[in-house]
């Protein structure tokens, strides 16, 4: 059996993460492939359960390094039980956020050194991480107009200031320009149809997709 | 203000360490000392929080990396929040398990390499560590059945077969032995008088303590 392919999506709050893993996993179920839609923090009980301590209380409940490794603690439970095997038995992960979000987050914006994330997620994940990576971009007032609009309660990271929101921008694109073998950087501002038309076709340019 | 000193108990179940914290308190207070017995997993509300979650559960709920993640989450807010704080005040810190306990429970004893153990410690504690640590030594079998005539519910840890708990005393044993500059091994079968005179011993011959 092929071994599946990990994408993930990454991007601040209301890029269209969520509606473009949705459109991206139908589209590559027509093309015959098993899909599986996971999310960070969580995708696993275990990982569920640290999402609500990491999303519950105060702003600074938690320092970026506690933060940090409780986020891999949850990633590593996620990637041994749901996103390995899954990989393994041939299935398409779409997994919205993983590593990236914790460079994005708690080190570009929250302060904490690349280098300690670094050493950290070589201790968790031994090399282990995306086939490829969309980042979906977005200014940063559009975006939480957007969570405003669904109605969403803002969490404690939706509650940090503008500063934190555009740092964050700005850290995805670098990591993006850094890294161009593995990441694609998708304009958020495009309507959903556009933005997954894009992204099914840097899919079917890098990854090998039955057209 | 002189700095406080940080002193760990290491050991497995029943060795008698939460008894030695106790006695080693009174015994710095009555020489003019201020002092502070804390415990990990736990210490301050964020990393009790994470002790629930360890505790609690099936044996195999988490994996011994995921595992050591949570604990070092926990081990960041509680060095952070609580014992920097206290040392920095003057106060001595008595904790009860400390890192040794994650290299000996899921390194040596849960098969997770040490090498990944020591990359993440870093990471985490930046080099931060006791000054002095006693190994409680104890027959596992003695330890278990101290635990279980005190009418305790027996932990996730406790639920652990006889081997875990012989490989765990073994690796307490490795870890003082190589480095007997900050470890002192105490025989746990010894009452506790005996034990905690032992302990102030090696505090007054190695920390400077008034007598």
């Amino acid at each position: 059996m092929t071994h599946g392919r990990f994408i993930t999506l990454e991007g601040g709050e209301g890029a269209g993460k969520t509606t473009l893993a949705k459109a991206l996993a139908a589209g590559l179920q027509a093309r015959g492939l098993e899909t599986l839609i996971t999310r960070e923090p969580g995708g696993t009980p275990n990982a569920e359960a640290l999402r609500h301590l990491l999303v519950e209380g105060e702003t600074g409940r938690w320092s970026p390094l506690a933060e940090t490794l409780l986020l891999y603690a949850a990633r590593a439970d996620h990637v041994e039980r749901l996103i390995k095997p899954a990989l393994e038995a041939g299935t398409w992960v779409i997994c919205d956020r993983f590593s990236d979000s914790t460079r994005a987050y708690q080190g570009a914006a929250g302060g904490l050194a690349a280098e300690r994330i670094a050493q950290i997620d070589a201790a968790c994940l031994d090399g282990f991480g995306p086939d490829l990576t969309f980042m979906v971009d977005l200014d940063p007032e559009l975006g939480l107009e957007r969570t405003r609009t669904r109605g969403e309660d803002a969490t404690r990271f939706e509650r940090q200031p503008g500063a934190f929101h555009h740092a964050l921008r700005q850290a995805f694109l670098e990591i993006a320009n850094a890294d161009p073998d593995r990441c694609v950087i998708l304009d958020g501002s495009q309507s959903p149809d556009i933005v997954f038309e894009r992204a099914l076709m840097a899919i079917q340019d890098r990854l090998e997709v039955p057209a």
